[in-house]
């Protein structure tokens, strides 16, 4: 049967470490996991009461953009984090942070379009860009600058431009004046800008700041699945520019009708659970400063310094050439599992690795020993 | 702000008709709401229960493709309406049937190529076509063969083919022997096959044929939201052959990460929910009996055979010329909603109206009444 060039999207090389690590867990193996990329908290228990308390509504479609109160409870997000005031009509609910891109992806680009990204960054802006026939262009970052990209790096020859604050895997963040000249100097050069802020809320005292602060003429991108714990319910949100609302309207309508109901009723609710989010907050808090104080002591040195998310980007080219092997050897010898840097950066990832530490205190510590004796054994 | 070309699909004209009763009950108006294109039904008990239950577990992530207990149950539903055996692995699961659209029209085609479609035909298919750079191509069919294409429609230069039985809008249903002829067709013709069975199970005595049962060629999409009552779940399925799983599975990874675990865990239960889905079933059956037989004496006379789904789709150029126009009149003079056949015929629609009969049998005898006296008047 036929086959599009464009469905020939790479495949994710974690997923082979996963399950590597399910396999030797299924051999009755203990296995420490520091190579997810989410919370092992469930959603809020408020956004679970709230959910099974709408269980007899009959749930059917929502409107495209999603629900009313949603969108407004959004709003209200903006105003407690960066003391924004959002009309909620510029919100859109979308199904994860992965529909809000598709949706952005195709309101602004259009076959053959380039759309440059930060390299190391989330290995999906390239899949999603290229299953859409659009050519991501890679900006290399370097560990001076936080992997993050400078206004000067900027392709002077490209369409869109996706930032990511903070990042994936580097956890780094943008100061609100980089916001400030990465948009600026992308309005300069006729780039659509995407904002990737699904990591806010997950923060260890820099502080984050929106591209909605400098600008609105941006596509900001976020989710409740990190800070609010909801990963698997696939509900996020994007906020453009007016002028933008009714042909996203359209094509949410179109590619996927709405988000799904339940988890709209869901996020509502979460919205009121700042209280757990943060408890969740501090557990990441408590692992992040274990991960930094004895990482470098094991041998981890080069790191970009995580200001937040839940990632520790390691620079290990003093240690290895393929980071796939590497943490082959990690995941057997150590029993731990942890994520080559492949996915993230194609040229350069085989010298990488990420370590989350999104699982609960006492894993990142049991973790951080195995590491210990794997690396004092080495 | 840039806006790409791809993104300026076409508005459902249903969404005005909407409105336009929403506006009207704002009033204190009562209507009839013969627009709706979903159940008024909740989720079936059992799977708003099973979630309940499932409430304390993390609920993140799951595989791309869907838990596969939930692969595995969908594949005895293949035993139970068809009995086909079919191997899970062939079976993904999908952020509804709008998500397999997506999916299945990345993994066959590159931007450029062009797909047909029976017209009239669900609009959704020529918007997400256009917003992913491929080309609809309308087919023409008529009430004789029942609103669907014949193996001698079909176009000599189109990369791919969408069939839909039941169709919607006109809920007419494709014989075992018409796929087959169908799909051997279009393979000589080198299109790749798309086969839309979301209405399946919706059946008054006609009986439905999967295009799985003549080839293994095919993409099957179908989903949870009309006979298992659950639209806002957003919980489809797809069933693509060997060839197609790796394609499909890396697509499904980056662009939606995974279909909403709760409305898996939901799905998985509804499974077991025939006594209830049968029970709608009935609703709709008893619905249907007396649309055929008081529409035509009502004065809508020129209808298709309305096998399955819960649509009647009606030719009412011997009425008006232009269906928006009667459309606002009937939700104006008659108190009742109904959709102007624009978004499923852009062509010849200003001519058709689709009544829906998925509300309850009260509400379809008093929405039967209004027309009565409406037309009586007119």
């Amino acid at each position: 049967m036929r086959q599009s060039r464009r469905g020939q999207v790479d495949p994710f090389i974690v997923m082979d470490v996963m399950e590597a690590a399910r396999r030797a867990e299924a051999g009755g193996r203990h296995v420490i996991h520091m190579e997810v990329g989410q919370p092992s908290t469930p959603a809020p228990e408020g956004a679970r009461k709230a959910l099974a308390a709408a269980l007899e509504r009959p749930l059917g479609y929502t409107v495209a953009l999603g629900l009313p109160e949603l969108r407004k409870g959004i709003a209200g997000l903006y105003r407690r984090w960066y003391g924004l005031e959002l009309d909620p009509a510029r919100i859109i609910v979308t199904p994860g942070s992965s529909g809000a891109f598709i949706l952005a992806f195709s309101a602004l680009f259009d076959a053959g379009d380039r759309v440059a990204l930060g390299e190391p960054g989330y290995p999906s802006y390239r899949q999603i860009l290229r299953s859409m026939s659009l050519e991501p262009v890679g900006i290399e970052t370097w560990i001076e600058n936080r992997y993050q990209p400078r206004p000067e790096d900027l392709p002077a020859d490209a369409q869109g431009l996706i930032l990511a604050s903070p990042g994936n895997p580097s956890g780094t963040v943008l100061r609100r004046e980089e916001l400030s000249a990465l948009t600026r100097r992308a309005a300069e050069l006729g780039m659509a800008v995407i904002s990737d802020e699904i990591y806010h809320g997950l923060d260890y005292g820099a502080g984050f700041h929106s591209a909605l602060e400098v600008t609105d003429d941006v596509f900001v991108i976020n989710s409740f699945s990190k800070y609010f714990s909801m990963t698997g319910w696939r509900v996020g949100w994007m906020v453009v520019p007016d002028s933008q609302v009714r042909t996203i309207e359209r094509l949410a309508q179109n590619m996927f009708i709405c988000p799904p109901h339940a988890s709209q009723v869901a996020a509502m609710a979460a919205l009121d659970c700042f209280e757990e989010a943060d408890a969740n907050l501090s557990v990441y808090a408590e692992n992040r400063k274990m991960m930094l104080k004895r990482l470098p002591q094991i041998g981890f040195s080069r790191i970009a310094p995580p200001e937040g998310a839940f990632y520790i980007y390691a620079d290990v080219s003093d240690l290895t050439a393929n980071s796939l092997e590497f943490a082959a050897e990690i995941l057997d010898k150590a029993g731990v599992a942890v994520t080559p840097g492949l996915d993230f950066d194609p040229k350069r990832g085989a010298r990488t690795l990420r370590f989350s530490y999104a699982g609960s205190t006492a894993d990142i510590a049991e973790g951080l020993d195995r590491l210990a004796a794997f690396m004092a054994a080495r």
